[in-house]
């Protein structure tokens, strides 16, 4: 019997107990007429099928969501692995098992990289837009250092917008010192920091801190209109020159690039331009990471949904 | 000598005075070395190039958009014509002319017009649509009531938004009433006759009231995200319902049907689907229009720049 | 036991009787190498799996889209209701059962939708049209009052093509009027009349009235061209006007709007342009129609195939 | 002075006299007031600018696209050669000149090649498509064999239709022969032969025989439509198998290959399919043909606008 | 019990004893706790599923791709056959079976051919190209012999390079003969028959002769360039002129017609045009063959997932 | 009289004298038949038309591209300046001008960033990479040095490669560092130095160091692939392994990123991807300020070809 096991290491043959978040959950009836549970198990490290037979309740789809304890034995079906469960019981006050290792998270220091994003809002030289970024982060603040930033792309883990955010506002940083002339380093960095502030909005948040669906509002009128928006609104209530509010919205309405990947208006100025490459760079790069890490060395990986190709891992 | 005649009825040979707006002039040096002023007058008619051989001034490039008297000769160059000017002159506080016949206005009266639309939003069942409506037209009102509808491809005269929006209001009540299971009247309603109301701000307008560019904010924010940040304002100023006010909101900013034709989220209700078809509707209606007016019966015009292909007039 | 319980009001636990449209039936054999029969039944309110162990015959493939009278309890499998039949037989002449709940039929009066459709053509003021309407109609008059509009997307239903073609005239007689001096209000509904005049026979019909497939004829020439070689040669026989003749020809080859939807012509006239949009209109209509039927209010819609989109049903 | 010199061999300092059809002629007036012709006059070999200062006619448009009798000197402006007249009048009855020197004709035997494709007809097996070729051709006879193949893309010459069709009939017995097991050689060659028929209404033929624009029923109906009906047509008057006259039809309808080229259905059936390609082949080898004969070997061309790209010739 | 019986012939109730190649195995547990073995058998007229019970091995995975020989009844499941194993087990060195039966081969003499081919080479009028073609088919020969033209879409099947290239090669000759002036024969058949030969490195060949996967260096680079790195290096080395060498060249590396077919650059001199077209025909004709192979006559197709259409079959 | 005016300085009325290279020349005959030539005339900050009246050599076509030493006075005609020269002569030897003040060279210390480039092929790590890039810089080493970086569209100035592949290594540098584990910073930075070395083929460079046209090799290989080929063709003599030297093959014949815009393949690797968008920065960048240059703070440009949008300048 092992405890714990990451789901990423099982195999045929195991037999496991410990705590995992239950994904998705559905009591059905089996041909002969026997009610079962089917669904989904995970940990940070992955996710599995589980079987439990002659099993009726209590849990069910209501628990979707929520840490369970298991136990049972690893098979194969149709291919994939699946734990056939002896048992399984709701996660109670006093059990002992650590949250960190059922959720993903972002692979860096969160406390130590906000403190890096606040720091590179007060370093900004201009007064204006550092108060519309502080404003709006204060607006957002909790929320935008922990949700993903997305739902399964990349960064669909706990605080992967403040991960993206940052990385891209380094970049950002490097990209000024190379092209002084053409870009105002202060729009370049602010409107980094604020590109996808509204996913806050876009997104619905599950008690486990992911990412489950879209909010209606964030359907209809989208991240990139919210947050221009809440610029609009932090640069009027700060009185700061309009010309300045319409660059920063210009540059959130436009850092998807292109009307066919979502962009409200086309990037019109070097900063929204670079703004809307920077993202591309970000969002790739992970992208490739999490594949490189499913792909042996040497290898090709399955295709890649988002890059619509398959990729290369040769280190 | 003719006076006041018609741009569109000049011809080779004619004598003509008259009042003409200056749409554009420069001084330039024949390879004589002579000045001589080169430009186009107009009328709502239509636009003449126009030359004055050995004159240096007082007119010029700053005079441009104004209202001229002159007097001339009609000649043909390199397949146009063009008016051999022997006189010209700003037009004076006492001078006779008629404005509206210089200025391209509106076919329809304007204030029947105006009117029925402000009956239209009176008539709005839902009170909070109506009071959304009313605060908008009430900040956008006179120039809502007088701009154009674009610059050159159609509507580009005097009042030509208020009767783009009227006629689209028409068809939109029409069909509200042959899909009432499927549409919210009100809804279509309102968000056909906001569609278009930031044009107000996107576009910059001339002293005679006609469109010569765009404002630096309505080409980095649009006329899409402009209209629903107004109405966004205007609903919190109200108090009315969140959902209400994103519904409209998307209306707006989805009117253009698709991202490649500007919008900044496609259409996802029903409501909003029809407001993009219609006003596909009523743009292509008036381009034919216009286009069938210089196209001779029983033959095809020009290719039309704004459909991309040539249209055929059978009456 | 519940007797032609609607299958959209199924539930896991019934136990039901009564008469249903077998669609699909196919004999099999299990692991265990016993005969069983596995199909899908269906009544107008929707469809579902059913399941017969250890059963031979006689029923089988041959059978399908016929009535059958069947016995069953309803249980789930793999996320989906499956009936699992105790006994299923032919129905027979006697048999005391409603058609029309079995076959899924146009929300509407057919019999005063074909006069109002009728009435329009009488209602032409021009006499070569109006011939060349009832001419037309009179081939196909049966047939055009009872098949469905399509296979799958959107009016496949009994009397659904008729449905599609008197909302549409509808529409076009209330825009020839919005513009008068752009469209031929005669040309327009007798081109929306007939513009899909010829699925009558690019269709294979079943028995019990609907789409099961498109004929040869129809997938090698499709039902555009089909339709203009009808109005040819309905206008040769009466001897109307060639100009006629070929702007009737050309609504019908042009009314999917742009080559990529399958217009065999660009539309060239404003009445071919109008009734391109409005084909459009009344399509994407009845899919939120059906699409909003099968959606919570406040919800969004699965993805929806025709639509390339989710919708939002908001009333 | 030289005598009928080619346009295509004139050089500056040129004095020249001579037949050539004045294709475009219109009378201007000078900035100094005074009358003069500018038009375009051309022979078999090419197209040239001409002047004639202080002339007020009696030659003009009117006389468009008929022969003239010219005298004058070649010099150049802005880059062109131009031609500048000292006499111009209207050809007469005994003037002595080769219409065939100035109308462009296929480089070929066009009896010959009229023949043979006459012999390919009476070699059809299948006597059903044999029957519909010799009424369709009858119909169209005189016309097929001496229109051009189009305005100016290629084979814009006099009985550039017959050259085109003629080879294309070649290359497809040459395949039907690689792929017997595949295509019907008396489909494919027959549908060869008819795919154009129908571009003898699409076109209007000036007194010379070539293009000078489209018939107002060949832009709404268009030649693969026409087409299919002529065959239609003749196979119901000749009672042929109706799948024979839709297979036929199809080949017309989908020769294009897609719809954004204009096919009104996609391609099929082989025969089809290798029509489609067919026809890309000889296009693009006769735009080549002429390409090279304009450009030196071991150079680019110009950027060709039908294949949207240059070409090289290396020999 | 019927030997060897074609997996093409299987019927439902079949007793079978033969030989096939394994294709996939998999030793997979099931719900009962019991090892099974499934994955699929072969021969060279189709493939179909198998599953042995209650077997643990020694046959699984590492077999895939070997010949076995095996014992079973014909089942149904889920609406595909699957043959149900008593027996199975390697072939064995003293076995009688026929390989030329189980792996799918050209339907040509290959060895008549390959003689054709090299025929062509020697019958290429220039030297150059002659050298060129007979040096890249020395270092590829016995491989560009034998190997498919594909994995799965068209030619997948043994020497399918040689039977396309052939193919095409001989369409070169016969488009050059009705081309005379355009096309250089010589460069046409020499790039025609070089133009997929480095396919020999692009792909992994199975001991079976059969195409598996793609190469790590076919992926990184494609056939395109690294067929013309083979020229440029055998042209190198023959130190024939440059312009040949860049010639032969660009034919190789723009033989996919588009950039978005794969094409490096667009084909830019007639016989690299030529090349692209002819590619295109062959392996459309072999599509058709390969699917009419599949329909009845008289009836449409399945989708072909290559073309993105159904075809229909009339002889 | 000024002397060595700059171009883009020039006003109507300026009496001007000095050096200026003759980019183009024609000599031409008026309609009064007198010689003239017209031509352009330009220094490194722009370019202007001149006339020379009553002019017939001895300079003339064959002199474009050299320096002469001209006199005029500056007009203006249609708009734009001219130039009416009163005398012009060939520069000679003994005459004293500066040849940086004529030709556009790259605003950098050509130098120091020749040497940084080298230095960081110095810094590669990987032994095997840093031996291709010493070999391939070698080969071109003084013309990579010093060929612009285009014709036209950016960096297209003396010098302009190296400045392009300079900024994009700094910028290769920089991105490998966030991020480690994703990117071999080796091959990024082997992969950016090389990307673009073969435009030395590609290129036509005239005698003052711009680039007049393409060479043949280059428009029918292209700068990717004939890069691949010199890249393999290093690697083979210096015995690398085969990975790495496909992999920066890779990286060079995917850079364009998508087909569309060039690309042989796709970008497959982490580094490759990098180097693609890094390639689109820097052009990027490079137009904004060539744009920026010529647009006035708080303005926009007119339309720039190449982003095929307008931009605006706000700094």
């Amino acid at each position: 019997m092992e405890y714990n096991k990451w789901v990423a290491n099982l195999e045929v043959g195991d037999e496991i107990e410990g705590f995992y978040i239950l994904k998705t959950a559905q009591i059905k009836t089996s041909n002969s007429g026997k009610p079962f549970l089917a669904g989904v198990a995970a940990d940070r490290s992955g996710a599995v099928d589980v079987k439990c037979w002659d099993y009726a309740g209590p849990l069910g789809a209501q628990d979707e969501g929520t840490v369970i304890k298991l136990r049972g034995s690893v098979t194969e079906y149709r291919g994939a692995l699946q734990v056939i469960l002896s048992r399984l019981r709701l996660a109670q006050a006093d059990d002992q098992y650590n949250l960190g290792e059922l959720v993903p998270v972002a692979p860096m220091d969160v406390d130590a990289g906000w403190r890096e994003l606040l720091d590179m809002v007060d370093g900004l030289g201009d007064g204006d837009y550092r108060a519309v970024c502080r404003k709006v982060l204060e607006r957002y603040g909790e929320r935008f250092r922990s949700i993903p930033g997305g739902k399964s792309m990349h960064h669909s883990f706990v605080s992967g917008l403040l991960m993206h955010t940052l990385y891209m506002a380094r970049i950002a940083e490097q990209l000024a010192g190379v092209y002084p002339e053409v870009v105002d380093r202060d729009l370049l960095v602010a409107g980094t920091i604020l590109h996808d502030v509204a996913k806050c909005d876009e997104f619905v948040i599950s008690p486990l801190g992911l990412v489950t669906e879209y909010s209606t509002k964030g359907q209809l009128l989208g991240h990139l209109v919210m947050g221009a928006q809440a610029v609009a609104e932090a640069a009027k209530e700060l009185g700061i020159p309009e010309e300045k509010s319409i660059l920063l919205q210009h540059m959130l309405l436009s850092h998807h690039g292109e009307p066919e990947f979502g962009a409200a208006v086309r990037p019109m100025c070097a900063e929204a331009e670079l703004l809307s490459m920077i993202d591309l760079i970000d969002s790739r790069m992970e992208i490739y990471k999490e594949t490189m890490e499913e792909t042996e060395v040497g290898t090709f990986s399955k295709r890649v949904f988002a890059l619509d190709k398959k990729i290369y891992r040769h280190k």
